[in-house]
């Protein structure tokens, strides 16, 4: 590989044959050497799980023309970033882009998320890393209104760097690309699935739910990633993987005298 | 069930027969009345993945004597605190404890947690909700030296609440009762796992690998909760699912004007 041009890691969570990554790996293809490492099946929902008890098999794939190297890993988006990193590379990538996700990682979507688990654990590695998503569920949706942005917000992080601890929850909304009036700056709104279990009866007679609902966002702020998303911005919010509430201390440790 | 007792909900991430699980529904009989709702069998590292394309099935199930009320779920831990929530219960918990897990969640494990996914999960539902944890992987490992303070802290937060959008880590070290010198509240400390993939070849000769490694703490400080283990305190990180990191969010702004 050249080693002038940025090595960027490529994963997501709809499986390797998504349209979502072909889309962000021929728009990587222009900016540096990439290597993909994405499920070999779909794994929305499948939030920070990493393989612990089971195997975890590799295999190359050849799926578009070009310079990129490609496998399909049997495990996680997790699994897949920590093989790369620790199993593939011989060298730390320059950069680490997850997605681009079929279907919304705003608000409170990104605890369970696949595409941002794959983000944050490059950030946990010190890898600056993005997660793109597109507020479209469909196999076939079209990415297309996205590409210049995404081309163009790799290209400040591979500038900038990111903060220490911090990787990017970009979100894209559903519109036209003409529609589109920019890339804001976002905090996570406070929002939430409000379930609604659905109760079935197998052939067999035995009782099975799905899990289903509604998304409710009880966040009126105009500063949240929904707020960005639903006036047709593209939404970015940084996202760290230091969990501590910190301003909860102090009250706690009254409890406790220390 | 006697309405001025709280309701308190019981789940896990090892399954319902975990001896973990088992010390903590015990415990909680001790203080209000108990519905549980956990695995059926064990999901370590399954972080807050949920089920969106399998059907979930629940079964009553009947280990220990007593008033409680147990479910197995064949779903993650988030899963159960859904079906709890959203299906089983008719009001609201008064609170959520998660565990007792067989095996650190201090540091960065907090991410892969199934344990303190489940009390996230809980603490977006507005349910004061907290996973505790025990530094022993084994099975029959020893749980007697932690009831006391389980009890406690349990007994804290239902009579003070947790702050909004915040719920607890509590984590227990693996030391003889007398040796733990109290609670102390932490921050999350920085560490990682520093990966050692095994590759291995399968009879038939495929290639096949094991995720593996070392936990590595790079934190100094001394009011991290691997400080607080290793000095023998049983740590209690507050955790929020706000995952924004809001320092950074000056700093991105430069780079798009808004």
């Amino acid at each position: 590989m050249n080693t002038e041009r940025p090595l960027i890691l490529v994963v997501n969570d709809d499986g390797v044959r998504a349209p979502g990554i072909r889309t962000l790996i021929r728009l990587m293809k222009t900016i540096g050497d990439v290597i993909v490492v994405a499920p070999d099946s779909p794994h929305s929902g499948m939030s920070h799980a990493i393989t612990l008890e089971s195997p975890l098999y590799l295999e190359r794939v050849f799926i578009d023309a070009g310079s990129q190297i490609e496998y399909a890993c049997s495990g996680t988006p997790a699994d897949c970033v920590k093989l790369a990193v620790n199993k593939l590379l011989s060298r730390k990538p320059d950069l680490c882009v997850s997605g681009i996700n079929h279907g919304s990682n705003s608000s409170t979507n990104v605890l369970y998320s696949g595409t941002m688990a794959a983000a944050i654990e490059g950030a946990i590695k010190g890898i600056p890393s993005i997660g793109f998503s597109l507020l479209d569920h469909a196999n076939e949706a079209d990415f297309s209104q996205s590409e210049d942005f995404v081309t163009k917000i790799v290209t400040q992080v591979l500038e900038n760097g990111l903060p220490k601890g911090v990787c990017l929850n970009v979100n894209i909304p559903k519109v036209l690309k003409e529609e589109i009036r920019g890339i804001k700056t976002c905090r996570q709104a406070n929002g939430m699935w409000q379930e609604d279990i659905q109760e079935r009866v197998s052939p067999l007679g035995g009782t099975y739910y799905w899990l289903y609902g509604a998304f409710v966002n009880y966040d009126k702020g105009d500063d949240t990633d929904i707020w960005a998303l639903e006036n047709n911005y593209i939404s970015v919010v940084p996202v760290q993987f230091d969990l501590t509430a910190h301003t909860a201390i102090q009250q706690l440790k009254s409890w406790n005298n220390g």
